[in-house]
């Protein structure tokens, strides 16, 4: 049966994800979750459909109900909304929607490695214009005819951002569409729903950070109405499921939880990147939910190792051209205590 | 925007799923959802997980916990099986994993239609092989070359089986893989589980009809553990969250609740039958969890219609060559009761 496979896919070695240990005493500060729980409001509205006759009969699906919930919250037509099962449903919807087999799938790198992956999936290939050494993007794209284009804005691993009059005229060269991928975009200080009201591109977003539902599954895409009809068609008929799609809706509507939270994070990536920086780290400032943080003295996997042995998980990452880093969730400010703690031991 | 779309994604009409209406009073017996609720033990699950801690963070992406209860329930190797958010992503996966742009996907007919969606979202091409008129398959297979071939059994809209011989005679003659889409399996009295061990096919299960889970989707793939280790690459990393790999673990525990409801289910069934052919129409015997109703001296359309008014749903079909019929899921004695006495009044 092997040998049926699509050689692209044999080829392939598949996305890595982060480590999700499940052993209970590891600080995990390594895949961007939230330290925060979700909103009260997310327990009560699961609790309340959590009955027999609602988990036996198939979902609504096109969550008529989160569509009209975030189309108020974020001021968009909720028939410009698309629900997903998580925003890497969205990412491989999008893929399937815009690029055939042998087309060409573009982002900036260092960026977000599934790009690459869903390229691999797709059979498509795939190809990198490199950030700037201040994490800008070129005035002049240099490779505008690509079937799809991805923008990790705010970006992984550096948590930096592309200001939105960038990101029209970036839009503006392509011939092809552009993703805005705003997976992070709740800790940042700008982000491009208005340029998907207007059509200019598509935003995917997710419930994973800002929103603590990580467990959930849930993320959404923005766009225009006609164009979200064609993507309809693309994604599986019941996507998302009746639990995750009321969690969904409640999370959204409790704004007042979500920026309490944010607030927290943002407070203490400040003093994170203060304190790595003291360490002698060289900090990116962070317009996400983590730092990235590097050394020009030493590579830094053996801090990683350290810190690992020591029950605390960052991630570590190496990009061709531009060396090896880690990227460090904002966990409580007592998860970050004891990590500055540790790190102030070991380097 | 539009203009970027793949042509094959411009042209296709999309799948229609069963209405899925949101108001009370309807009898439901379109989509063949269970009429009883899950086991009281899958919302002990649930609530045992619907924790800040739980929803915050990623869930594990190879449901460990739920492969092995899997495993251990069917008798297979939990690395020989792949979970799925619903049986429609395990669907997806095997189509993205097996078929490129330009092939050809192929399934006998009348079955499920989202087989040719499937083809149509790949820029694949989609063709069929009747079922002669007692739902048997050829036993000379006319299209051996099909990148991919899915068996639904128990078929829809007919409720029919293939015997495992025919299916085994059947692999062996295809130069691609073959599905056995057995999201009715547990009503009927043979599966092809025996097959999928031994590497001859792949199975796909759901838990929407014989679990009850509808509104959690959830559904899993068994296959050697070597393609399941490649179709892990094709999955999304986090396709089935927290709580329904929870609930799907808990499910496949009680098989004493499910074997419950499946008795009720088949007796229900046996009445169903019997009483539609005494009121004229021409009833398959089924093997599954709905029944196929058709009428030698009419169209059903109408009697779908006045159904409908008088607030029972059931799911009216035609096919090139088969005419039209009622896939009549089978529902609670009262539902049944309810239905029969207003077709009583129609026909």
């Amino acid at each position: 049966m092997l040998t049926f496979l699509r050689p692209s896919i044999r080829a392939m070695s598949g996305y890595t994800p982060g480590e999700q240990p499940r052993a209970g005493s590891i600080i995990k500060l390594n895949t961007n979750e939230n330290p925060y729980p979700p909103s009260p409001r997310v327990f009560d509205a699961i609790r309340e459909v959590l009955t027999g006759d609602r988990l036996r009969k198939y979902p609504d699906p096109l969550g008529t109900h989160f569509r009209k919930v975030a189309g108020r919250v974020l001021d968009v037509d909720p028939d410009g909304i698309l629900m997903g099962n998580g925003s890497d449903d969205l990412l491989t919807i999008l893929t399937r929607a815009f690029v055939p087999e042998g087309g060409m799938i573009l982002s900036p790198t260092p960026s977000y490695l599934l790009y690459r992956t869903l390229a691999e999936l797709q059979g498509a290939r795939f190809d990198t214009v490199p950030y700037s050494s201040d994490w800008s993007i070129p005035a002049v794209w240099p490779a505008v005819d690509a079937s799809l284009t991805f923008l990790a804005n705010p970006n992984s691993p550096s948590g930096t951002s592309i200001h939105q009059t960038d990101i029209e005229h970036l839009a503006e060269q392509l011939r092809g569409p552009l993703i805005v991928d705003e997976a992070y975009a709740d800790f940042a200080e700008e982000n491009s729903l208005a340029l998907a009201r207007g059509g200019r591109v598509i935003v995917t977003r997710t419930l994973s950070k800002s929103y603590s539902l990580a467990g959930m599954r849930f993320g959404f895409a923005v766009a225009t109405p006609a164009l979200i009809a064609q993507l309809i068609k693309v994604k599986d008929s019941y996507n998302c499921d009746v639990l995750s799609l009321a969690a969904a809706a409640a999370a959204l509507e409790d704004q007042e939880h979500m920026r309490g939270n944010r607030a927290r994070i943002l407070a203490t990536r400040a003093r994170l990147e203060r304190e790595l920086t003291r360490l002698g780290f060289t900090v990116t400032p962070s317009q996400a939910n983590f730092v990235w943080a590097r050394r020009s003295d030493r590579p830094v996997k053996a801090i990683f190792e350290e810190l690992k042995r020591r029950n605390i998980l960052v991630r570590y990452m190496v990009y061709e051209r531009y060396g090896d880093g880690l990227r460090v969730s904002v966990g409580t400010d007592a998860e970050i205590d004891q990590l500055l703690i540790e790190l102030a031991a070991i380097v």
